[in-house]
């Protein structure tokens, strides 16, 4: 797909909002400009990373969902993006990766100590911004949050090579890594347009199925995606050792001589092609297809948590985007 | 000087607010707890890494003699704490640092990666357990204090091996990364005291003039300390390209052979006693006593600040700490 379909793909899920998230995007260049000349060409440069920005969506088209997207939506819709932001910039010094959406990393760019101390920049910029609304629900809600994705993050990083992870304890690592500020996006959303706390409470668990079954797509994508379409480069999950839901089938699905064969490639040395390897061994136990299934499972709990809002233009993009989630090949 | 030493002469400096402080190391190791047990001991481990708590100190202090110790007070000194913890942590990482305070660094005992997380994760709790005080205040002053620590830390980084750099970009950078959060811990102490505002803005410039002069003397300690008495690796910054004061002070008065000469010890490569050599240079030129003689100026500046302050023993002390930011040798 050329970034240009893409572009019209993403535009018609959030017609409701585009001119919104178009303001999203102007504050977001607009609060990562620095006074220092130094810090300003480094961020610029992070500002290139931008991608699909779902999670601003979210608070947006949520916000609209509940009958009223003010100015503190645009805003926080600005500050959801750039914590996303900053654990892009710190993930990628992390896993050396050179290149994001077809821009060099600021790892690359600058050297690992710049890049740490920018997605740190930001981190700071993003709860600054959050101090200057009106109530502290904002700050609260964003700052428990990210705090939620830095521990799944360190979970992640401790059980890589545990082949003995448990599709409960995968859940739980995703829930607070992605799932977290999707929900947290969408409860802001409906908080910030006071509405009623069923509609908060639904917002939530949108929010969160919604994370859950993109971070599964996520993980099938690094295993057979390709790279073309993603974008990115695949496969780092196995060259790092962590086990993702496919695997997790796979070892639950076969049999000794399976788990060897997977222990086998995620240690496997050298230019050995371990992600074609892998493939080859999930496809023939349906790995992959029951991964789907999963998220899929979690769309339908998505869909479902729409109830308590009225039909409206907003509802039905939420509804699509629970389905573009699903089908996205990048 | 034997720990049990420092220990009394430290006591001595904070005797007005010590029951303050101990609380707040108490809510410190409550704060940095986790439900997840992975964090638990990964944050556990950074806990031990506490120092001399200047920082919280100067809050209390501050506080007490603005007559008035609260315990949203306690909170904001265990939060300044929990930002400089985090700003450590990640220096160590930057910096390759094995030991901090005779403790293995983060990174040493859990990995590059671990350790990046665990300094996101301690700065999202620091700002998330801000957003539960009664004002905005807190959060605000700490996340803008937290994005100038960044941007002085990225300018800093930027400028290794700089020998072009000035007199007042240095001054500019240890603002930015030390001073700042000497300056808003002050402020902080004063504005939850409800002080007059004439009594907030001297508080400020006590702490900044306050953190000045001590990275001035860090920066003269990492060339000219005793690692068993300062307890870290001294010599780092040259290690690293980065510039301080004495050598900018060597630069000033030194001739074309003077530069030549440090350019190349800071060029050399290998075993080579760098930092003995920088001493001989160093010591011909008086640029250690120099950089002294301007951190001395700095502390004036602070003892001068005090003047709005009615005489208490809280206000004693804020004396003797500039007087012991002078004169310590760790």
């Amino acid at each position: 797909m050329s970034p240009e379909q893409r572009e019209r793909e993403l535009r018609g899920l959030i017609a409701p909002i585009a001119e919104e998230l178009d303001a999203c995007s102007v504050d977001l260049t607009r609060e990562l400009d620095s006074a220092s000349e130094a810090v300003r060409e480094v961020v610029a440069h992070a500002n290139r990373y931008r991608g699909k920005r779902l999670r601003a969506a979210n608070v947006l088209l949520v916000a609209s969902a509940c009958g009223r997207v003010t100015p503190a939506h645009v805003k926080i819709a600005a500050i959801v993006e750039m914590i996303h932001m900053a654990t892009l910039v710190h993930d990628d010094v992390l896993d050396g990766a050179e290149v994001r959406r077809r821009v060099a990393t600021p790892n690359a760019r600058f050297g690992n100590e710049v890049a740490v101390l920018l997605g740190d920049w930001i981190y700071a910029r993003a709860f600054s911004i959050s101090t200057k609304l009106e109530s502290q629900t904002c700050s609260r809600v964003l700052a428990e949050t990210t705090a939620t994705i830095c521990r799944g993050e360190i979970e992640q990083s401790l059980a890589k090579y545990d082949f003995g992870l448990t599709v409960e304890r995968y859940l739980e690592m995703i829930d607070a890594k992605t799932a977290a500020l999707y929900a947290a996006s969408c409860e802001l959303g409906a908080r910030y347009a006071d509405a009623r706390e069923e509609c908060v409470r639904a917002a939530r668990v949108f929010g969160r199925s919604l994370g859950l079954a993109f971070q599964i797509v996520d993980d099938c994508l690094d295993l057979d995606g390709s790279e073309s379409e993603v974008g990115k480069s695949l496969g780092t999950d196995v060259v790092e050792g962590k086990i993702t839901l496919p695997i997790l089938h796979l070892l639950a699905r076969g049999g000794p001589r399976e788990r060897r064969r997977v222990e086998e490639i995620f240690r496997a040395e050298g230019s050995f092609d371990r992600v074609g390897a892998l493939a080859a061994e999930l496809d023939l136990i349906g790995a992959i297809e029951a991964s789907y299934a999963d998220a899929e499972r979690y769309l339908r709990a998505a869909l479902d948590a729409l109830g308590p809002f009225p039909p409206s233009p907003a509802r039905d993009c939420m509804a699509a985007m629970a389905e573009y989630v699903l089908c996205r090949r990048w």
